[in-house]
């Protein structure tokens, strides 16, 4: 099915100038070609198209959360609200949690995003419908009971949904943190990804209290226990890395250690400020993300594009710092590279045709000086008006087009108040 | 004229229960009153009811050069792109820059908002057509030429607007900064402010910089320098305060100077990050404002209160400090009073009628645990969909009421391409 764009506009040419995209399949195959011949033309009249943005960190099916529990302190929000209702989920609340998260993120243009949660194959099955490009791992606590049982469950959603419909599915590991996770279980997942070739996503110096914790009982950062176990032999994600020293960031960038930095959870947790200017120095590839709807939160990336590229000016007391180049950068094709996803990120020709259409028909996309200015430090996620991933539409109109996003917000409803009640 | 919002949900009662609002005239009269007869009734069904946010701090004449300029070290930035432009601007561009900010402002639910600019009777006349609720000041450079014609300007301006449509306009002195300002020019404006009771709004202690020279130039810091010149016996708005001393905020409690915090702007300005917790202890009021769209790059208070609930968090690594109730009331009651409008910023009877409903149909309104923290933590700007001002309808179903939207984006894209040519 070939499909061909005309009429938009693009982040980097001049204003008011208008382009086509042309999309064979799932991949774009030329920007302004000559002569495509498609089966379906979409006008991008006033729109601006730009590659769908990239989430490489969070807990989807949390949404059913969102706004149970707020402003309260780290071990009270676990201890007393968090866990107790997390332990009432059933698959069935995990997946409406997933459907209306990924709903969310389609209607704000973000196309791709890493999920760690239990009951993952429900999580799968939403990505699967709705049309979202994912990265899924099986959260696991290594010190529970069940640690066994839940890597067993990771390996097998690897062998079910890895590489599914053309890679729009990916798997990895998913050890919780280095706090929830001893030595002797780190070493059977680590062992599991080598053998079968799966990457890692893993919680990694999100808090001071992990870092002092790690110092304490190991004699060493969360970065040098997890380096010394062989981990990072593995391809893996660090979600956070809000606390690392020099040394954190020599290992890390030797190994291809992406990092997945959560701007806004840092600062509504009081987790800390990352040093994102100094792992981006030290030639980490930094990818953004939203994390839960617990503590964000929403699951708007622009917000985050936006907070990264004003953050660190501040703390830096350095103005030309992370620029907005730079974040939009972080949160699109660097996105892609934390994820593992090849080929995700950019409107260029041999690319996945994940693209969303922004309307700019609204105030603050006015006057039109710079595009990508505006784009990073004005406009709003609600201003994605048509949305494909790998070259299928999703969104059309800021209505989703897979789904009836009418049955997602009564179900989640419906499952709020069964789980309340129980 | 009498109006009835019905149906409607308020922010404090539980998700579901439908309230009404009645008004009369400029004014709330009542929530929930039995037999009300109106003359116009507003379904309010699926919306959530609120006060209007209030903006206490910008330029909003500036709108028209967003994107113009930005990741700019701060003096390149004003020598060689903003004062350069901002020379060309005449008295149109002042009036469609206004214009479109305070469009932004209504569709985005700030009903409220203060200004510092020059042709300011410009941004008077927009402010009366488009109905928002405003305290204007012509911004006074002191050791400029013209400072004095600048001062009877300022006079000028509040003979003419103060006090104007019951009080919806009203009118203070802009002295700009302390470092812009010698003592001989403060002294006569500190002399105009006490001889005719007019307030001041000043920028102060926004920059590391500022205080620097300040210490060199006068010995003191810039609070305790207004402080010796007899500043603070007039009322006065502290726009930025960055960086402040205990001695300065005890100065500042003593004589209520109210404080605009403006995050956003510190941020990507790299002006730094204020403490705000340590302000509210002293007993200062603090409000929020979103500065000038050249430094932040829009005008959505909804982003700048979920940014003031957030970044102190971090900052003082306690998840405690800034709650959702806390950033909201800095965001609407507390500005009304940072700007001197009394009965504003609550939905009480008495209370002027500025009431924002917010349309709830979005996917991060969903499950409804918490309204207050959807609203601060996850709801977009966007939402705004019905906007009154002093009782009058000035938004409905997101569009402007009060002018047609589409002759400003025609006139900003005409005035700006003029203004480039120039």
């Amino acid at each position: 099915m070939k499909k061909l764009i005309t009429n938009v506009e693009l982040l980097h040419t001049p204003n008011g100038e208008m382009h086509s995209i042309a999309i064979d399949g799932n991949k774009i195959v030329g920007i302004d070609v000559a002569d495509f011949v498609a089966d379906e033309v979409i006008d991008g009249k006033g729109k601006l198209a730009t590659p769908g943005m990239v989430n490489t960190h969070g807990h989807v099916s949390m949404t059913i959360l969102r706004s149970y529990a707020d402003d309260l302190a780290l071990m009270d929000w676990l201890n007393n609200h968090i866990w107790p209702v997390e332990g009432k989920m059933v698959a069935e609340d995990i997946y409406w949690g997933a459907m209306l998260g990924i709903t969310e993120m389609l209607k704000g243009g973000t196309t791709c995003f890493a999920d760690m949660y239990s009951e993952m194959d429900s999580v799968a099955k939403a990505c699967d419908q709705l049309g979202i490009r994912a990265n899924l791992c099986r959260g696991m606590i290594g010190f529970q009971g069940n640690a066994m049982d839940a890597l067993a469950e990771n390996v097998k959603l690897f062998e079910d949904w890895h590489g599914h419909d053309e890679g729009r599915i990916r798997v990895t590991l998913g050890p919780h943190a280095p706090y929830t996770c001893p030595d002797e279980f780190l070493k059977k997942v680590i062992a599991t990804a080598k053998e079968k070739g799966i990457e890692i996503q893993m919680h990694l110096c999100e808090t001071l209290d992990e870092i002092n914790g790690s110092q304490k009982d190991y004699g060493m950062t969360p970065i040098e226990r997890m380096d010394k176990l062989g981990m990072f032999e593995v391809g893996t994600i660090a979600a956070h890395a809000v606390h690392l020293t020099d040394h954190d960031r020599e290992i890390m960038a030797k190994h291809n250690v992406r990092i997945a930095h959560n701007p806004q959870s840092n600062l509504k947790l009081a987790s800390g400020i990352a040093e994102v200017a100094a792992a981006k120095k030290a030639g980490i590839v930094v990818g953004l993300g939203a994390d839960g709807t617990s503590s964000n939160n929403n699951l708007d990336m622009l917000e985050e594009i936006r907070l990264a590229a004003m953050l660190h000016k501040a703390t830096t007391l350095d103005p030309l710092v992370v620029p907005a180049a730079e974040a939009w950068q972080m949160g699109t094709l660097d996105g892609a590279k934390v994820l593992g996803f090849e080929n995700v990120g950019l409107l260029e020709p041999g690319y996945e045709a994940d693209i969303v259409l922004w309307d700019m028909h609204k105030p603050y996309w006015y006057p039109r000086h710079n595009k990508l200015s505006l784009l990073v430090y004005a406009a709003s996620a609600n201003d994605a008006d048509t949305v494909f991933v790998a070259g299928k539409k999703v969104l059309e109109g800021g209505k989703l087009v897979t789904f009836d996003e009418e049955v997602i917000y009564k179900m989640i409803n419906e499952r709020t108040a069964a789980l309340l009640a129980k």
